[in-house]
């Protein structure tokens, strides 16, 4: 490459790539922001839908409008229906399932790259392909029951998933873990649906664009491995030998430990919180899991202050309400996906292709000899 | 966010945020080339599928490695035509089928996001998944014609495309199309495909994260524009005054200027001269039309240096061999395809995951007021 090149530190760490009014973290302090809220507070008294509305329109709705838009979420789009039962017939992997139906249903609803939409336009896209998620969800898991009509999208994707009838209790848990996911800075996902949307590419690329890469175990891939982790755990008394163990071997200790966050995760004593107000055996065993692993990862790993983050109790939580270990990646893209519609709008109304540079480190070019 | 945040380019520009091994462009000496071979000496005398072998391999094959890499590439696989048919019956478009068609082969063969999968593995994967595009494509575009067995993947392509036989100068000439557009430096679909790879996501999302981007119309979406001006001009000697029309109007010409080269493009040096062989009217009025735009651009917006891009040629090239302008875009992409795999398996292999800040620009967090 010719022009002058800029380094900076790999996975572009702290690089700014973005100005955004969608959120903010501040991992020093330990807090992060939706739009102004405190989205720690959104999660343990907004519905999803009004999160939902911030994200999508900017604000919160008042009542009339929480009420529309819920309506809307909810309304029943036979298109939407068509493509998960066509390919839920194939029985593809849920992640890879909506990976497919959403260009599918963006074919069917007419939607092209086009590189002067209208914020108008491109919102009523992400919309319907978000608003999609827990129908394709529900129908590519299989069998999903009969929707709740008098219920929210949470007690609805909840009831769909297990059959069960989600008890007030359980439907708030489930909402703060949402809500608390929806978005936290520029991971890899939300970048890479941003970098699909600054060519002018429709909202549903860039939706999967994200979603391929939150399928990715250095990202959301894997949130059950906490779970595993426990499962293993056969008596209390041995947790701290486990830990010992898998630190020896070389092994990371999953659950613990964030980029971001020098504190403890706010989201993680959110979701701490809740599990031990939904109380039981296993709340139990990884409370007790908690303690044993910062004190030996304190003494193993002096000063790095690693700490429980989202993915431990967020596995607790989700275990807890019923929801299946193979759907907690999907029901973590559920939520994410709000947030990237949100970032895909801001992108796209503002475009300017991404297209950054990379040094070229092998072999020399081979000048043709003289013929 | 709290690190220390580093300032740069918008979009971008100049930052180097990978090594590669792959290509290197020079924009100001006006070539590219790919691990060390002159990327115009390959469009010349190489075949695709040898490019192919040195994309995903690292090196040109042997002969012996050359037949059995294409007998690999064009033997049939039943799972491909399965999804083909399965989509094609529902008619997406086709750059949207291609999206969900990935996922859905991905979930089929049981590729998993994995960490720590080996560069073999992940490039069987995208041997697989690039080798399925040709057919995908034709039957995505719908009833293809039988696959010639004597022939290699570009003349089938062709064939299975317009159901004609190509000429031997044809099949040099969209070989030498494919080949010169295989890869280009970190443009937004590499970028996004290196992005997902960095999450340890499978290959399929990150290959359909690179055909989202390449969608958009800032990318590869709209490369038929050029000739859409071209169909406008009844009479060679209206050129001028359409092109002053254009530009008078504040609209871009399409087919001029590009980001990285300031001299002339080579990749449409290249198939300017690929146009001229093959001759015609249709290359006569676009050799006119450039002279013509290159004289008046170089009076309305004296410095800037604006030059046929190879938007210009290729449109011309394409159209002559007889590929449906709707299937410009997708064909880039057959081409594009190989280019994302290489970049897809190199970011795999040193996984740090590509996570940038952003600043954030909206209000406050609002604190909340003592209860």
């Amino acid at each position: 490459m010719d022009a002058a090149q800029i380094d900076v530190p790999r996975g572009l760490a702290g690089v700014v790539v973005a100005d955004t009014a969608i959120s903010e973290v501040n991992g020093i302090e330990g807090w992060y922001q939706y739009r102004g809220h405190s989205a720690i507070e959104l999660a343990r008294h907004a519905t999803l839908e009004e999160v939902w509305h911030l994200f999508l329109f900017g604000e919160l709705p008042d009542a009339a409008q929480a009420a529309g838009f819920a309506a809307e979420l909810r309304a029943p789009r036979p298109v939407v229906a068509e493509v998960a039962r066509s390919l839920g017939s194939d029985r593809p992997d849920v992640l890879h399932g909506v990976k497919a139906a959403w260009p599918l249903l963006a074919s069917r609803l007419g939607m092209k790259p086009v590189y002067d939409l209208s914020t108008d336009e491109r919102r009523s896209d992400a919309l319907v392909l978000t608003a999609a998620l827990p129908s394709l969800l529900t129908e590519l898991h299989g069998a999903p029951a009969a929707a709740l009509p008098d219920r929210g999208v949470v007690a609805n994707y909840l009831h769909r998933l297990t059959g069960g009838l989600p008890s007030a209790q359980e439907e708030r848990a489930l909402t703060a873990y949402l809500i608390a996911v929806v978005d936290h800075g520029l991971n890899a996902s939300t970048f890479a649906a941003r970098v699909i949307a600054s060519t002018g590419a429709d909202v549903a690329s860039a939706l999967a664009g994200g979603l391929g890469a939150l399928s990715g175990p250095l990202h959301g891939g894997a949130p059950s491995r906490v779970l595993d982790a426990l499962d293993r755990i056969h008596d209390p008394a041995d947790i701290a030998d486990w830990i010992r163990g898998e630190l020896a071997a070389g092994r990371r200790l999953m659950g613990f430990g964030h980029a971001v966050y020098r504190t403890t995760d706010p989201r993680s004593e959110l979701l701490k919180g809740i599990a031990v107000d939904l109380g039981g055996d296993r709340v139990e065993l990884a409370l007790r899991f908690e303690r044993e692993a910062e004190r030996i990862l304190a003494e193993a790993k002096p000063g790095r202050g690693l700490h429980a983050n989202v993915e431990f109790y967020a596995s607790v939580v989700l275990e807890r309400v019923g929801v299946p270990r193979e759907m907690f990646t999907p029901t973590f893209a559920l939520a994410r996906s709000i947030g990237w519609s949100a970032h895909i709008l801001e992108q796209a109304a503002d475009p300017k292709i991404i297209r950054p540079a990379a040094r070229y480190v092998g072999p020399p070019l081979r000048r043709p000899t003289a013929a």
